[in-house]
């Protein structure tokens, strides 16, 4: 892992944080939740109300839908961009969305408060170097074929264009099974910590595509040391547009973070305790 | 999933609980620690009793070793099975440890508390139907190359030749990923308890291979509602004769089960709390 | 790849020739074509006479059958053995046929040329060893989880037992892909040239578990270096028993072979030019 | 695979032919050779000139090249992309080169006869849809994660922008083995060539990542019926500055060229004959 001058932990106290609308990303509890894509004001005003009475403290919502169909629903653009702003304006939860294209990186900037580069972007290197000169932070998904090594890699893209607000989020690698759509690599939370000073989270909705896995899977990333979650939330998910089967409604939400701040209230605890092997 | 009748969930409260030496698994805690390989009475009677004191519930140890070589150590045999069986005696706990061989089953089962078939065994059908006559319960570790879905049908052989006491082990899967040794799927643990009724619990040092990952792996894998894990621990594993690089000491691992506990205790408090996503 | 002390190729010129009914394997172009199982008398002679008319040089057909589902039918055991030898006089074609238990060995031998150790089984070290001990030849499928490394060490297991005529497969491993069953990894084939002096055939049937693949892949493996292939072969593949879906009917087998004779003899001119690597 | 409305092939005999420089994509013999990357005219002209005199049909060289670090050469680009054409001027050849920014597309045009999409952008969609709209023929890389399916969706996007010139390219797929950098899937070439009306070329360099597996894996692509293959080629191996252990020299280049040349002429006679499985 030569070559990864900046993503790299110098020491085990090592770690960046990076302030976001009164979150620090890395310290504490990150829960960024909402729709898949953006449908329309109501639904992702509803949602995002829903979302920050449950202690989400970001908001989540596409405007650029990288879908594998051409003729299938592409996303609302400026306009769900200007949605989200007003979402954010009445809850005053920030924004993160993704960006599929270099050339827009500039404008979208006026409206996100983090850039979401996708799995499939990952290694986009145009995209990253684009990004990498963006003043917002840069939530850097990791392939669904990426090893880790290579998802540092994509980071130190960006890292060495200037921006240093990289956050990580596992969303699960593609395997044989099929009774999940990807296979959550929570290992990989675990591997980061180990490697890199930059915050790591976990989308257990995309790596599952299963509603009943995503409170236990939340719950096994926080265990495991992540230092927050996205999830896809809907006010209505039997109307949502995309990723239906995936989305939590507001009351499912609200029981999930529940037991999730319950959980960080004890791993706060565990982690007073003395570690079974001590990093280095 | 037609055909799987003895092993699928009849109802949301449908659990399969295995009384082992006092433990019931599938309802208390379990924990499965001792060595990778029984090496001498010295090292399994030592581990044995550290991993008693930290609070594991039974002892795992190798009499015959599955290996990629035939020229590596294949385990002590017989004289392996009387070191575990001391040990047993000098600590109360049950003996876990794998049979390889339809011919092997009956008297080992006179020595081993539970059987275990290994990853590389899963689909030996042979050894599945004999482990399904005898009458000790069977750990069966999931393929590294199995689904979910062909991994119960493996439990399904033994059930349907009239062993009712199954114990399913997820202990990763073969990815392009090569940090760890394999990619752990602690999505299957929520798999299973959908699924089936039988128990599950994971083993976080096979499944990286990675001393670093096992504390937080086992973490989470009781986040994810698993009904407990195997690990190896070693009195020295500096000194061990394989997988030294993944065996926890046993200051190691006592360090590791005062976390699990108290996670335990507070996962113990999220289960009173209403679920995102009832079960049906 | 220390340690494949038996399995590694000497020399260049370095080849084992394993003769079995006339047909010398690894030198000559052997074709092991049949039903996956014996379901009658009538169905395996006749296919045999199909095949054995099509250019087949020996007989393959299940009568242990290695099933996901314990309620499948599971083989027909000794009649089908039976069954098979019959086939066998009346055409001439040895017999290629899978064991799954190490206690069946001794016996099922008097009824096959070849003994087959099955995907599932690759890592059954004491079937493994049983066959290493037995006086047929041994065709050993690759494991559709194992490396190319792994599987050389499972032939190392039979060579060290003293069976010096194993017979290597490709037949396909695992990954996302869902078109076909299984990834055929024809690069497998010149791997194994390369590395040992065993002969190597390819699985097309196995390997994609569609009928339209196999001739295509059939050519591909002899191209690629290849010394034979195993298909599936039906006299009524409406009627088989199992994988319907990827039985050849004996016309179909016949234009195949008709197709393979050319290219066979095509590839005996390209071998007399220099090629484009010399292998050392 | 609804929606697929433009990349389907709608009869048995319905091909999309390309012709570019005087070779019929689709219909001829193509072979497209050249170093990975343009690193000097002398180097990509004397490169050229080789693979003129071997045969090659077309020209292949990066001037922008994706890496994995971003400390690793990245391309000589514009400078690279006039010495491509400087080099097709010498030899006729007419040139394919990789595009990575959709704001890149129009002019590269200026220099290429064909736009390659590499493996890492296969779902980039803001590039498909440029490429979609520019006149020159695109040349889509698999995915090194995707399935058959998710790759004909790329191909889709490009069409429904008007560009009707796609060709498919096959470059191996991410799995467990490691002895190769890829896992060369041959069975996707008849998988297109039943789902598609699109030419199918393979590439055996960057699937195998292995010198000594160019020559047998090209023998077995045109076996299994693709249109072409891509491969690299240096006059220079030793000096390469990226992938040396996979570029062919000019002589070996020439001596696989003289055994594909009889492959090929062998399978014109060999698709006279009736197939196994006559395509619907």
């Amino acid at each position: 892992m030569k070559d990864l001058k900046l993503c790299q932990k110098q020491s085990p106290e090592h770690k960046t944080i990076i302030e976001v609308g009164g979150t620090k990303i890395g310290q504490d509890l990150t829960v960024i939740a909402g729709p898949c894509s953006v449908e329309s004001e109501k639904q992702t005003v509803e949602t995002a109300i829903g979302v920050k009475e449950g202690g989400a403290t970001m908001l989540r919502g596409g405007a650029f839908k990288p879908r594998t169909s051409p003729y299938a629903f592409q996303g609302l653009g400026l306009e769900g961009l200007k949605i989200l702003r007003t979402a954010s304006r009445e809850t005053g939860l920030p924004v993160v969305t993704e960006v599929l294209d270099p050339r827009d990186v500039s404008w979208v900037c006026e409206y996100a408060d983090i850039l979401q580069v996708g799995t499939r972007n990952m290694q986009n290197f145009s995209l990253l170097k684009e990004v990498g000169r963006a003043n917002k932070p840069v939530l850097l998904k990791r392939g669904m074929h990426s090893t880790i090594n290579e998802w540092l890699y994509c980071a130190e893209y960006i890292l060495a264009e200037g921006n240093k607000d990289v956050i990580l989020c596992e969303r699960g690698i593609r395997t044989f099974e099929t009774y999940t759509r990807n296979t959550l690599d929570l290992s990989a939370v675990q591997a980061v910590l180990e490697l890199s000073h930059l915050p790591i989270i976990v989308d257990p909705s995309h790596a599952t595509g299963l509603l009943s896995m995503i409170e236990p899977m939340s719950l096994a990333a926080f265990a495991a040391g992540a230092d927050g979650i996205t999830v896809e939330v809907h006010c209505k998910p039997e109307e949502a547009m995309c990723d239906k089967a995936q989305a939590l409604s507001i009351p499912m939400f609200k029981r999930m973070m529940a037991r999730i701040n319950k959980l960080n209230e004890c791993m706060a605890e565990i982690k007073k305790l003395p570690a079974a092997v001590e990093q280095e």
